[in-house]
């Protein structure tokens, strides 16, 4: 059996490039015992995979990623061939495995058991449904904590969690203003997305712009940036401000650290709070935040917004496009139709 | 009347020097209907009050101090004359006035009722009973919350809050590890404190030093410092460490904006918080912390270190002591002994 793998040909230099990575086809080995195969339909692709591109980036979430393999990601699959006693032919499984067709697991790796009724597009499952929706969720529920009438900002709000982010600020009752990469952007957050209101961040009156969108102050930042943005928004957050802080993406693409922003005591004086998350950490509480977004997808207050790449060959392009700002909403790569897998039930 | 005033003469460039400060004599005016007059007894010397001795430093909490005016702190002392209803002669007031002799306040300042039964020296109700005691409680309490054989770090052990922070920590059985200037401090942190260990921050090593004294991380870092400290502390935070932030003594003094830590995203690896707060937005619970804190002062668990210095004239100086680091514990002066005051009942 073969299998198209995308490698890691070589460690970006700042932003990632379609040269970093390399396609290549491999024979498909034969399981040891406790291993299982599973055939990859869906790959998610997220700007903080970037991170452990980086040469020194192991830390105890993950060890970097080694040159000349297949680059990790979260991928949605099925099972199609078991040595393990847990993970039966059929199963459907989201898992933090890697850009190519097949992988190997033995059971040690992140992941979740899916159940799906067919009622929504299986990629749903890597995207509002996953650990995109479940970010959105946990970062806005448990330390965003927006309030009605309150006003959420969200960093990358074109962004497949900042498309949920808001979405779910405003169902709580909470105004969403978003910063996005463009004006054409901004337009679509309004019209498709219902944000309140939305920010050029390209435009030179950054500050300005926020400050006139959010009058009474910065109720929640929905931080996936960091940076000089944090530095601008630090300025304008309301007393007790919350700000859920899901990742750096200028910080992984740079070749030195980039000093963080220089007005912090902004936390002190308002009282506000800057908390990191990382959602796999509340895998027990998957079902909670499932249910309640599966909920708003069925009562038409949810939607989900995709940039879907055919063939896990594009997985790479795809992958640069994120960082170039080109996709809007969740980034995923169709790797095979599910209807066309042998191993579905 | 007589009223010893300390001005602020000018701004402070960079760190606080004597001649930033002038001493004069003023007589005290005639108090207007609703109005009151403080005899202050004694002057709580807080570092964070260089804030807003910048030109643009006002905000919501203070405005920017005028220059040739007392220089606003807290004190601690009793209205000895009032035409307001609701302050009476006599009464102890720990109040955010000036560093002068007499102070005459409407009522709109913030202003703590006090009750002296005589058990503490007075100025116990400016350290460790005071505000900074506060600080110390609220902080670890409300932010850092740290369980039983976790470790919490405070940036600046030998200073008035930090004094008290590590003394906390240890009753709700963590270990206490401080950050002093000093060798000399770092013995007095342990011996007369309790501490279990002490850095001395001025070493070469001090990461080293972090990492060896905090072998499963930092738990909970106390922080009134910010800056390059946090950057290095943020190498070694535990999973879901809390980071109580109370202040930026660096950053009052920089003459332009020093950049923050350029290691925020440690903070989404360990699912961390980094969280400001100032302490007098508690002020509702204030009875709830000076019950616990003078209960572990009664039996024998925490104790108050003090640093005194004689009359107004001083303040200005004993000012500057805080960011030469030359004081340990709580710095405050005396104004006058509560008993040769007229006003005492």
């Amino acid at each position: 059996m073969k299998n198209t793998q995308v490698l890691l040909a070589r460690r970006p230099a700042g932003v990632p490039r379609e040269n970093d990575f390399r396609v290549v086809e491999d024979d498909v080995r034969a399981l040891a015992s406790g291993e299982f195969l599973v055939e990859n339909l869906y790959l998610s692709l997220d700007a903080g995979f970037r991170n452990w591109m980086n040469e020194e980036s192991g830390d105890d979430v993950l060890p970097a990623m080694p040159l000349d393999r297949p680059v990790m990601g979260l991928t949605l699959g099925r099972v199609c061939q078991s040595r393990h006693p847990d993970y039966a032919e059929g199963a459907l499984l989201m898992a933090r495995l890697a850009w190519e067709e097949y992988s190997i697991s033995d059971g040690s790796d992140f992941i979740v058991r899916l159940e799906s009724d067919g009622r929504y597009p299986l990629h749903y499952h890597l995207g509002v449904l996953g650990d995109t929706g479940m970010s959105a969720y946990f970062g806005l529920h448990d330390i965003g904590r927006p309030q009605p009438g309150e006003t959420v900002l969200v960093s990358a709000a074109g962004g497949a969690v900042g498309s949920i982010a808001g979405q779910i600020a405003r169902i709580h009752g909470a105004r969403a203003v978003g910063l996005v990469g463009s004006a054409e952007k901004c337009a679509r957050l309004c019209r498709d997305l219902g944000y309140d209101e939305a920010i050029d961040r390209s435009a030179p009156d950054v500050a300005e712009r926020i400050a006139a969108a959010c009058p009474e102050g910065v109720h929640v930042y929905f931080d996936s940036v960091g940076g000089p943005l944090l530095e601008q928004v630090l300025v304008h957050i309301a007393e007790g401000a919350g700000i859920p802080f899901g990742g750096a993406a200028p910080a992984y693409n740079a070749p030195v650290p980039l000093p963080g922003p220089s007005n912090l005591f902004a936390l002190v004086l308002k009282s506000a709070r800057l908390e990191g998350f990382m959602t796999h950490r509340n895998v027990d509480r998957y079902p909670e935040a499932r249910s309640a977004l599966s909920g708003w997808l069925d009562d038409g207050r949810l939607r989900s917004v995709e940039y879907i790449h055919e063939g896990v060959a594009q997985a790479g392009v795809g992958f640069c496009h994120l960082f170039e700002g080109r996709n809007f909403g969740k980034s995923v790569v169709r790797v095979r139709d599910d209807d066309a897998s042998p191993a579905r039930r």
